[in-house]
């Protein structure tokens, strides 16, 4: 007998069927011999329909009130849930976020949770009954409701298997599990079997629409073994845990990028010390994030050097530097914006020098120039032209073995460097 | 200044025009100087849209989930309405039951109120702020969710009011208070000034979409001013309070009727003691309510009686006599179910002998026969076949002073006997 955390998001209970389909798929696991405890969101529109109901009252509401309003929707879903178990003649019982135990601080919108004490939900396990858990909420010590924000049920799902030592918290979402690469781009992308939560957070702008980078850092900090697998089919998913049992061999395990870069050059500065510190901080207060910085050598005292932001806020960043040029003068500040990051993930290569080689020697066999690079244990990014994403990203998937018939054929992941 | 706590039933919050109208109104009452409580219902439909969903997946769902279902709807409707108080510049909070304090019974569907600890309610007025809770809901002392069944959120209203000793508990509703008779029969039905809480009681069920009988009940136990007036206008509504300053001269307030009526008679009883207590007992175990009793006198060691049940449990209620017949030997038992029940009602009766007398009369004027009577010290009242309800409503109506042009050309009402 195992405990299962099942976490359902706001699609697999989206509507009344999904709802039955759900309350089986629990009934199913019960039947195996396990204890269950449900983690869901609200159902599909539910959030978005609230939202909208109060910009109609108001543009700017409270954030207290607001969360009083989204918490309503996993109280739905969670109540008819527990009616749906009870119909397959299955005992339930649901609980919102401050009835399992769920205590944060006191921020409304995007709350962190402070501890967890699950005596109800422990209290109803031992009682044979499967347990339902509003997700992406909880109460501080005044009594105030609070949300946890963006990813904020799976964030739930992992807090209580931390809390409740469940063996497994199964993410149920609406694909298979983690893929090697975007399968709209890479038509034979790979589904892992096994990824560790490291390589899980460098592959985030990948995965977050399945996984929150937040959850992924709670489960890692609390080692909670997570799988993430489909709603909709039995196929057994990826199992995100630590890197130890990672599959043989692969030194990437996914090919990561990011459409929305542009990059900022500014020529001639001065060198002097603080220059960096000055042009960064400028960004940082006006809440622009910066990704990769490279600076040139220092010639004649003169360097330059250049960053990559989120491509919208490049004509923000301009006006930025612009603006503090009589503190740190430079001869010229020039932008590109039609650029993305390509980034090979794997826990492998730490261990495996060669592979940033490899990785620049694919890309230049596609004729593509490499603009900027960063490397981190167990991430090389390159920046690149836009228009050559797909040829590039389908050109490191092979080379790194990750195709899917090519994975069939050889019977192992292979790494050619 | 005073102290309000103010009532908005689900068709005063129906949307979003309605909600903004209601933020308004409160709004205004803080401007007049005073303190302000708001308890909502759920808006519109939203209610039964719930059940609707629930039933899609378990006919006969637990009762704990329906009541962690159904209180999201207070739930919405009272932050939404804090958003819009937020939006005219002021101050709100929303609280749920629990929150607001209050500790029912562990019963789901129909708790009772065990006790309310305003605290955070008091808190929320001292510093200033419109506050507002959800009607209808409270947490048991295990921290389950409760819901006060049918006239919930008027018992919400009524039950804070003598908890945080408010000055005046105004229950705003889509008519302008309560009326002499049903509007609907005659068209002249005069709106009161003023009614006792017995009064109200008697009148129950003409006033019941208006005000629940079990939150007149628990004003007139803590002595709680009531009003009950219209959300969409200003004209000056009901007041219900304890009969002292009952409107001079009135001995009739109302008339009330009661068109679901059947009438039982069984003939020639066996006189011997306990009789009665096993009809009527047999009766109760099956869940059937009885309303008029009426015994002849014994003759010849056989008596005949009759009651009065709702038209639909006719058949049922021959069904449990004629299996008792063997216990309770009788000649003949007969039904006759068109029968309608016209009700006077009036705190002034206790001091006014011959206010049966005159009903009498002005009911053998319209050539009805009176087929039972049944008196109580502020109500008299008459079965009578159900088509002759109109005719003898107006008529009492207009013996008894009640008619709106009449008050106006008098100046006052008039009761002739």
């Amino acid at each position: 007998m195992s405990l299962y955390v099942m976490k359902f998001g706001g699609s697999s209970v989206g509507d009344t069927e999904r709802m039955q389909r759900v309350a089986r798929r629990v009934v199913e696991k019960q039947d195996e011999g396990h204890q269950c405890v449900v983690v869901v969101s609200a159902m599909g529109d539910t959030t978005d329909d609230l939202i909208d109901q109060s910009k109609l009252l108001n543009e700017n509401p409270p954030a207290r009130e607001m969360d009083m309003l989204m918490t309503t929707g996993e109280q739905i879903s969670m109540s008819l849930l527990a009616m749906s178990i009870h119909n397959l003649g299955r005992e339930a019982v649901s609980y919102t976020g401050w009835q399992a135990g769920f205590r944060t601080e006191a921020v409304h919108g995007k709350a962190r949770i402070n501890d967890i004490s699950p005596i109800r939900v422990n209290k109803a396990l031992e009682e044979g009954k499967i347990v339902i858990v509003a997700g992406f909420q909880g109460m501080t010590e005044e009594g105030e409701i609070t949300t946890l924000g963006r990813g904020g049920s799976d964030t739930t799902a992992v807090a209580l298997a931390a809390a409740i030592q469940a063996d497994v918290c199964e993410i149920y979402t609406d694909v298979d599990g983690i893929y090697s690469t975007d399968p709209r781009v890479v038509k034979c992308a790979r589904k892992l079997n096994e990824i560790s939560y490291d390589e899980m957070l460098e592959l985030a702008n990948l995965g977050a629409a399945v996984l929150h980078p937040r959850a992924v850092e709670y489960a890692k900090h609390n080692n909670v073994k997570l799988v993430v697998r489909s709603s909709f089919n039995y196929n057994e998913g990826t199992v995100v845990k630590e890197e130890a049992s990672m599959e043989q061999g692969a030194v990437v395990s996914g090919i990561a990028f990011d459409k929305n870069v542009a990059r900022i050059s500014i020529l001639g500065v001065s060198d002097y010390p603080g220059v960096l510190a000055r042009v960064f901080g400028a960004l940082a207060q006006e809440g622009i994030d910066v990704d990769i910085i490279v600076q040139s050598g220092v010639q004649n005292g003169e360097a330059d050097f250049s960053f990559t932001i989120a491509r919208h806020e490049s004509q923000r960043a301009l006006s930025v530097i612009e603006g503090i040029r009589t503190e740190v003068p430079f001869r010229e500040v020039t932008s590109e914006v039609n650029l993305v990051k390509v980034s090979i993930v794997g826990a492998g290569m730490v261990s495996h020098p060669g592979v940033a080689a490899q990785m620049f020697d694919v890309i230049s066999k596609q004729d593509v120039s490499i603009k900027m690079v960063s490397t981190s244990e167990i991430k090389v990014s390159c920046v690149i032209e836009g228009s050559n994403l797909e040829g590039v990203v389908q050109a490191l998937h092979t080379a790194y073995g990750l195709d899917t018939n090519q994975q069939a054929s050889v019977g192992g992941p292979q790494v050619r460097r």
